[in-house]
């Protein structure tokens, strides 16, 4: 994540992975989750966390999702309903619960199809937020399976040569193991920066930089520019002018639309006015890799290639060369030891909501 | 495509689409491809041409197909195996032969694992080049399916923050058909512009823009520049720089690398110096429709998306907003009315090749 999101020092105050882990399992308890799904939703923020993946943590996920639990948006325990299947695809309803806590079973049912007939493709509609993708797709790599997972929602990204929003940030992650080196970890917005980017823009208090978004009329801004208030501005594609790409990240935002909510048979998000269909659209595949080639020499070429890039010759200004998953890996060792860094501000909101709610406070370090 | 990569109207000519497709027939045969093989591969490059795909049609490509052909790099008539098979998958050994003549049939077993089991999957390595992967992701749409077709090969373009270039342009595609709107076809390299579009631009005397090609050193290159010689830049993933999103450019030529290189089994093609296997390493996947959803729901939905997208207002200086495969098709209609335009220099080639090999010369419009 580039330096200008991340809190002043200052700000910073360090909470051990454990009291998080019990204050976010509590909480969802208290939304009404059994233990189980509490502890599986907890564990999905505290590793993004953990893996310093700041815009889909519980910074600024947490108190949405209470607010969404309050109102009656998301249902505890939902009712998960198989809409169809086959030898190797499911497409799930999920009914209305909050996706983090349904990721792991919606990918454990793609790996299930994987093992059989060599791939499995999952789609699920109708759940809350997803969280950071990438973390149902690692759940394929650590069984030696090569895992992708996409989700579709939102309505804040213009198409390119657009005025109006047509799109949703709409990430696509992928994970495969190696054997020595780090496993491959990718998840991106294709937008230009991720939705939850601004919001953490607005905390640390950090300006967004050229071709990020565009005006009300779709111009896109090209210079440095405060975070305008909400209705005011629009996010580009990733690319964000058409010179520079723009087209592509419009047309894999569209690739998610076409494989999370046209596979799931449902409208698309643009067109979802139907309360309570508003809702996000998943997608998780897992590729047996054992299906495809000798798993050890997969492993051994994901190794060879994962080195490669790791050791290649950096450009000037830069330490090293990185490969999605490696930084990621590094902050979880380092996170562990030394505690997550929030800022101040959300540890004053956790300490609101667990008097609220009489559940633990956080630990400071 | 942008302007500045169109010939201009007095350097173009115009082609019969059948013109076109039997002389390059007569080559590919000459080359000694059987006649079906020559026709499936002339029906490649000529559909490519039609859809204004410059850079993957004939243009670039068939003097380069031809070279390959003459030095022994490119086997006519290859030896095709299956390297391993399950219900949902097969891996391919393509035997040295050219892609574009092989991806019918590939993407034609993904079709009949899909309407077994949902879903399936063909890697393809040891193939020549593939052409527009895109050409294949539709030949799945067009049996009410979704297609995805994408490529690993070349080593030109950098991984952020690196100033040796480990991957290549990498391209992905997807492909869904709709009801009365046009299917989307969208087919994009993962590098800020396709390697082919630098040969273009040197073609037409265009220069590149800021942000897509960097320096020897690593250096993205910021302003406009000239075509550099041969070696002196590398490319820039999509994004161009870090601060506007080249690692997700990167990250998505990493999966690339991981599903098309490393799931056939390959070594990754940056370490890939063993003669012959210097060949590009293909993936095909096709999404049965019905398996998943309602296939005139899914239409129903698609329509709603696409007709959305193209009545967005646009943005001041834009006429229109676009959705990938929709200029495409339209492209389709005005070139087999008018012909094919081509750079006269690209013509030339023509007529000293049928020539030199006794094929039917380009007729003129």
């Amino acid at each position: 994540m580039l330096e200008r999101f991340k809190p002043r020092k200052e700000d910073q105050v360090r909470i051990p992975e454990e009291s998080l882990r019990e204050t976010v399992t509590a909480i969802f308890e208290k939304m009404g989750e059994t233990p189980e799904a509490a502890a599986e939703g907890a564990d999905v923020l505290v590793m993004t966390d953990l893996r310093g993946v700041e815009t889909h943590g519980v910074s600024n996920l947490m108190r949405v999702y209470v607010e969404q639990y309050s109102k009656g948006d998301l249902k505890p325990g939902p009712e998960w309903r198989v809409v169809r299947e086959s030898p190797g695809t499911v497409t799930i309803d999920a009914g209305g619960g909050l996706g983090i806590m349904l990721g792991r079973r919606a990918m454990g049912l793609a790996m299930e199809k994987a093992r059989k007939v060599g791939m499995g493709v999952v789609t699920m509609h109708m759940s809350g937020h997803l969280g950071a993708v990438g973390h149902f797709a690692m759940l394929a790599a650590e069984q030696d399976m090569v895992g992708v997972c996409i989700t579709a929602g939102g309505d804040g990204v213009l198409p390119t040569f657009g005025a109006e929003p047509r799109l949703g940030a709409n990430p696509i992650s992928l994970a495969a193991p190696a054997r020595n080196e780090v496993p491959v970890l990718f998840d991106a917005a294709t937008s230009a920066i991720a939705g939850n980017k601004v919001s953490l823009a607005q905390r640390v208090g950090a300006e967004l930089l050229p071709g990020w978004i565009a005006d009300t009329e779709g111009n896109p801004i090209l210079e440095e520019t405060p975070v305008p208030e909400r209705g005011q501005y629009s996010q580009l594609p990733l690319g964000g002018t058409r010179e520079q790409g723009s087209h592509k990240g419009y047309g894999f935002s569209l690739m998610v639309e076409v494989l999370g909510s046209m596979l799931s048979g449902s409208v698309p998000t643009m067109l979802d006015n139907i309360p309570g269909e508003s809702m996000f659209k998943n997608y998780f595949a897992a590729y047996n890799i054992a299906a495809f080639a000798d798993l050890e020499t997969f492993k051994d070429n994901m190794d060879g290639m994962l080195e490669n890039l790791r050791t290649a010759r950096p450009a000037p200004g830069h330490e090293r060369v990185l490969y999605p998953g490696l930084y990621e890996h590094e902050e979880v060792q380092e996170r562990r030891a030394n505690g997550i860094p929030f800022h101040g501000e959300v540890v004053e909101w956790f300490d609101g909501i667990s008097e609220e709610l009489s559940v633990p406070r956080l630990r400071r370090m």
